[in-house]
């Protein structure tokens, strides 16, 4: 493995997951992973980042493992006084997890930027990987569904991704600048790898690569663009996008995926399940466990995909 | 006792007994509480209401007796993770708690008056008594010190009343409309008594008094208008009171806040360990034991004050 960089593009639980795997087998400071804020919010008079709170919590090691998104060893006193109160609760807001929330939004209302507010939050949790949203400016994701347009929240978490999807939209993605340091990182000659993690490619990725310029940029880009399906066996490990996936008229396959993404990928990552479909990819691959139950099978992943890079690189050398 | 309607101006923990004696021991609906919130402020980005929420905890029987502010059975996962995120921790704010500044905040940035925000939740809360903040405008008490000007909140809990004073002001007073309810309350011909509770007179009833045309109505109110002396034996029961009337030249006595109201006030209520002063009060006044420790305690102080009422209104009549 060279000393380069390596810069990772995740969603929430399943990107959350390898991200953490890269950060423990990287030596520190050569990780950077972009977060797709596309899911962001205001609920509440809150700015609330899903995404890159899951993100921050994972690699803080504050994640709560069994919810998938929160914090270990919350409390709910908040929520059931709101409740008393007559407020909102159908998203639910632990107490730890408002700190967050509450001082971002006090930061962000006195000027500061998301990505000063994110990098001092990780300081201050002692997270050695930098973490990155996908941008200061608004973008959010919109579905248009058997129920009409509904905000990403109002779809995910209080109608729990029930109505049909039939378009998605990333408002103010256009006009949006990607993060300079995203940029940056995509052209340093030192890059390693970029890995995109296996997040729902239409709601977690798409918002990163609707910003102008992230597609050409990962196209041009000298280091092996990777990616990991999170999809299985024809099923999505967790979350909408097998459902998503059938509801928008494509093959439910990891395949699918590939060609998603077949603009600028240099190399997919199949799961060890879906070696039949191997035949249908026509672009470098490999074989892994792509399920992360453990920690250990989050290293051994992120593992595999740093080799996977070292091989793509070996072979544009040769 | 008549069937009026009874009308106490209030701070935070000393009024806050009385206005719940005075719940107990009036019929519903009988009792309107006007609230001090000349030292509510924004903090995290949030409008905190000291005062009203003390009241409001207190007659809702939820209130944290041992701290006298808060909540009781309150958690403080909020303030922990704040901390850990480097957020200002000085004044605290219990995860329970927090759920009233989220969502009064909230509702007031959609444009709700604070009046009808707290009449909501003291609905939903079950509180028989109307509470009302004084003022749905904007009304700051600051302090001259031996440290320059302060905030309220900077003040009490940041510098925990350490500093002399030397001045009070209510920014924002002269201009502020005092609650119209208020107002009203004081011209009802049925109104039966206006109790000014146990409150620090300087920093929690002069807000009250400092509103355009309180003073006024209240000299022309004809209902009795009564006081009980937060100074029992020349010492504050609880709070910065008697260290105040020190350090702006006053003498600490139940006379001198006598002397306070003198422009509008019918009777007073001395302690009983204060009997010997009551040559010097040159008004109608009783004794009483105005310290209330216990819950009898707060009812029968109640009692007493709502039967010298009564003595001052046949007085008046005869």
């Amino acid at each position: 493995m060279s000393d380069g960089a390596v810069l990772a593009l995740s969603g929430g639980i399943g990107g959350a997951k390898l991200a953490l795997g890269l950060s423990r087998v990287l030596p520190s400071g050569r990780l950077t992973v972009v977060a797709n804020t596309g899911d962001d919010f205001e609920h509440l008079g809150l700015s609330i980042s899903p995404d890159l709170d899951t993100l921050m919590y994972t690699l803080a090691g504050l994640d709560n493992p069994e919810a998938g998104w929160g914090r270990r060893n919350e409390t709910w006193t908040f929520m059931a006084a709101l409740d008393s109160l007559g407020g909102e609760t159908w998203f639910k807001l632990g107490d730890g997890d408002l700190a967050v929330h509450v001082e971002r939004t006090r930061r962000l209302r006195v000027g500061e930027r998301l990505t000063a507010i994110t990098a001092d939050f990780c300081r201050r949790l002692g997270i050695g990987a930098r973490l990155l949203p996908m941008s200061d400016d608004r973008v959010r994701t919109r579905l248009r569904t058997s129920e009409g347009w509904l905000e990403f929240q109002e779809y995910f978490v209080r109608r729990r991704c029930a109505p049909e999807v039939r378009e998605i939209e990333f408002a103010g993605a256009a006009s949006a600048e990607a993060n300079p340091a995203f940029l940056a990182a995509l052209a340093e000659p030192r890059l390693h790898a970029v890995v995109i993690c296996p997040s729902n490619p239409f709601i977690s990725v798409d918002p990163i690569l609707a910003l102008p310029g992230v597609k050409a940029a990962l196209a041009k880009c000298r280091a092996p663009v990777l990616a990991i399906s999170p999809i299985i066996g024809g099923r999505a490990v967790k979350g909408p996008t097998a459902k998503m996936m059938a509801e928008l008229g494509l093959t439910v396959s990891a395949v699918t995926v590939a060609r998603h993404y077949r603009e600028f990928l240099d190399g997919f990552i199949l799961d060890v399940a879906d070696a039949p479909l191997a035949p249908g990819l026509d672009m470098p691959f490999t074989l892994a466990k792509t399920l992360m139950r453990t920690l250990g099978d989050r290293e051994e992943l992120a593992r595999g995909v740093l080799e996977f890079a070292d091989t793509l690189r070996e072979k544009a050398r040769g």
